[in-house]
């Protein structure tokens, strides 16, 4: 196994999905991770990023994550969720991209920018 | 505003950002997309893709997955996750792949090959 | 099977839960209803809680609570949330209200007063 | 403030509710306490009981609850559950139990017997 350095110029990926399914692998834990357990845990992973935003108020909540302590803490939440989708992706066989881009599309349809200007009663 | 099509070729991470920035720009929600706010969407949309595996055994899980009703949806709800985390890390200025990348370096040290091989007592 | 009303005089947690679990047997989903599959029950209908609170502000929560429609849809989800939490607890063999004294009394030992008062920072 | 003890005969929702709130009132906390932070401490509480059950199977589910070390974690974790959610229903006004028992009757109207019995196809 090689080790993946933050400071490698390609984190594209495929190549972070390759290195989280050989972690897996390597620990015998594929079994472990069928898409219901990984859907728990992206929740679980979802439920602390949450717990770092749950006393903040929300004029505050960019300011709040600017600070080099929030912001190394979310940003090793946000690593967690991160593999567990695409953990998730990569074992229900769903392109991330694709079904991102797939959605926007979907998004912009369902609410035309003239009747959605600045109101947030929508589903 | 041109249209973006899942047939592209080109579905970076930056071009679909920059995508999901310009959406909510458009539609003047930029202002209720706040950190703590994103974090709440991305919450609700992991929820839905809770409620799609709720009832099915972890045996199951898989080939209920693959299935071409539960993929549709479960692509769906994946897109919906990945705009909230995508405009989530925009927000925050956190590079998701990079925080992805290092994460997994952090789970490798954490958990030896050797003594987490086939155990799930794990944090 | 008897129709519960809500103006009965006797909402007692143990005549909610007995109804929930015949509710469960009278459709055969009681074999569905493990611990994990109740657990990601609950996480769902909490992800519905966070759907309606998540574009409002901090400042604003309290009134938009208030107003007739948002707390309809509310009491239907907090109704959603309890049935799980009681089915959960019932399955488990949890007293819920023995396990929230116990943690009221924790927490009272883990933020004594004094060092507690007004400040946000605490796990 | 009297200290709550598990060992009392009258753990009534009311009386627990009281003291929840005496609780947050005691640390000045009521102002951090409105109703969207009340579902995000909602939240990633679940979330803590996701994480406890994600890597179980359906099937060990029920035998895993009932190790005397899960089912103590497990029963700390609801207790947090049942203190937001309570917390909640005060600050919303909403009587949880009424709650329930209002959606108990909407549920059995929505999932008739007939139709619903082993059938997991439900919303």
């Amino acid at each position: 196994m090689t080790r993946f350095s933050a400071a490698d110029s390609a984190h594209a990926l495929p190549e972070l999905t390759a290195r989280i399914r050989e972690f897996a692998t390597e620990r015998e834990w594929h079994r472990f991770h069928d898409p219901k357990n990984l859907v728990m845990l992206l929740a679980s992973e979802v439920g602390e990023l949450v717990a770092i935003y749950r006393w903040v108020s929300t004029d505050e909540a960019e300011s709040y994550s600017q600070s080099e302590a929030v912001r190394e803490k979310v940003s090793l939440e946000i690593g967690d969720v991160g593999i567990a989708l695409l953990e998730l992706c990569d074992r229900v066989q769903v392109d991330l991209l694709g079904a991102i881009a797939r959605k926007i599309d979907i998004n912009a349809a369902n609410y035309p920018q003239e009747t959605s200007r600045g109101r947030t009663e929508r589903p």
